[in-house]
């Protein structure tokens, strides 16, 4: 593993790192920023799951989230959102191909060689992150942004029992029925080859629930708001009376200016959950 | 106006008073707190409409608000929740009849006499208040459970511009589609003649909307649950895309204890609209 740059933030430290991926067969670069509680042991750790066209870096940079991580002690990981280079395939579409990983493992081709997504994120990546830093496995949360709240979701409710907490800003919340997410999908896993509970945040918490506080944001002048379907997800929660926190947020929109705004309520709420 | 008690309470004043009615013609009991701060001058003010078989009482001494209020210099008002006396008609089921006036303004025998509990809470009693106590009329909130959640709802919606805010603990949503409140507001206005945008707040959110801030909470083991019809209020406010605040309270019931968990939420969320 490489360093590629540690700075002091907020009394902590946020490095970026490069390692050889297994899963994607390339090399992958995340962000993680440790609070200073990490120089006298491992500190629980917060995921966060970014969206479309964004690197380890956008959310590293635009989210805030270091000041509250570093009020509560609790450690950052902000992964890539796809393998990465020139031998990588690629797609001139913005949700398909580098930057647009959707967190699965696809089986079709040009994408099977190296988008594998989900065994980089639930899998690879926390072997890299608990044997080379001081992060306490057993605190785990996740959290995500527009595709990376459908990767939180998703993975989250898939994992039963790692993840104390989730949240979400502006999901992908139900991807079987919403082209934005579909056709991407559709690329990297085959069309009628979908386990859609596994991959659609709505329907896995109708099969699967959470067991753990659950909190979703959603501005209402987001651009991609029909694409989202928060209508969906508050459904899934009030029909199968799961416990949550669903917000409207009025006027906001899709960008990190929303992310941002309430990232302080997202750090608080899951550091409830890691320090129960 | 006759004041039946006054008691201190968190460094204001807990009064309850009785005043004949002219919407319902009979004599009306309601609580009042008024924090410290109205012995200097008038203070923002928080309705709170109770549930069925509820009178002015049972919030007022086991919802646990006014320690909340008195932090944030907030009146509370506790109406009744309908007329009541030997000569009011009354009916054996819980849901009919005294305390259970639905807020609506009753057109059919025997109610129409009596039960114009629209007219009291959004009429009437606003000018007893404002005319007898040190209340600012420019800045009311209003609040309730169950039954008086749906009145909250639905007075804070048709009358645009007057409440700062509005939130409810485990609301009636959807009275047009549950046959726990529909029957008896059938009862009261007849089937067939009830303007139901008016009388379901899901309906009137989608037709007219609320301009001010929204918060829902919903215990997710609620006896009552399938009749309130959660799963209405969050379809209605995430498919119209309206700010909102909705959480599913995991493990809450439809009680008190419910009820006063979440109270300092929503005394501290209409506190921020009425301050604003």
């Amino acid at each position: 593993m490489e360093t590629l740059s540690e700075n002091r933030c907020f009394g902590g430290k946020q490095g970026v790192y490069r390692h050889a991926s297994e899963a994607c067969r390339c090399d992958m670069t995340f962000g993680l920023f440790l609070p200073e509680e990490a120089e006298d042991g491992p500190v629980p750790v917060l995921w966060y799951l970014s969206g479309l066209t964004c690197t380890h870096e956008n959310a590293m940079v635009k989210a805030g989230a270091q000041q509250w991580a570093a009020e509560h002690g609790i450690a950052l990981v902000f992964p890539d959102t796809s393998p990465r280079g020139a031998d990588v395939a690629d797609h001139e579409m913005y949700n398909l191909g580098q930057g647009a990983g959707f967190y699965v493992n696809a089986t079709e081709a040009p994408w099977a060689a190296n988008f594998r997504m989900w065994d980089y994120i639930a899998e690879e990546l926390p072997r890299v992150l608990f044997n080379g830093f001081a992060l306490d496995e057993e605190r785990q949360a996740i959290s995500g942004h527009s595709m990376g709240g459908h990767g939180a979701l998703t993975i989250a409710m898939a994992y039963p029992g790692r993840f104390a907490s989730v949240s979400a800003f502006a999901p992908i919340t139900h991807p079987s029925q919403s082209d934005w997410a579909r056709k991407p999908i559709h690329a990297y896993l085959g069309e009628g080859n979908v386990d859609w509970v596994r991959h659609d945040a709505c329907l896995s918490l109708r099969e699967n629930g959470f067991n753990g506080p659950m909190l979703i944001d959603q501005g209402t002048c987001d651009q991609f708001i029909d694409s989202l379907m928060p209508e969906a997800l508050a459904a899934a929660i009030t029909e199968t009376r799961h416990p949550a926190i669903f917000r409207m947020q009025g006027g906001y929109d899709h960008s990190y200016f929303f992310v941002s705004t309430f990232m302080e309520d997202h750090v608080a709420f899951h550091a409830e959950a890691l320090y129960r």
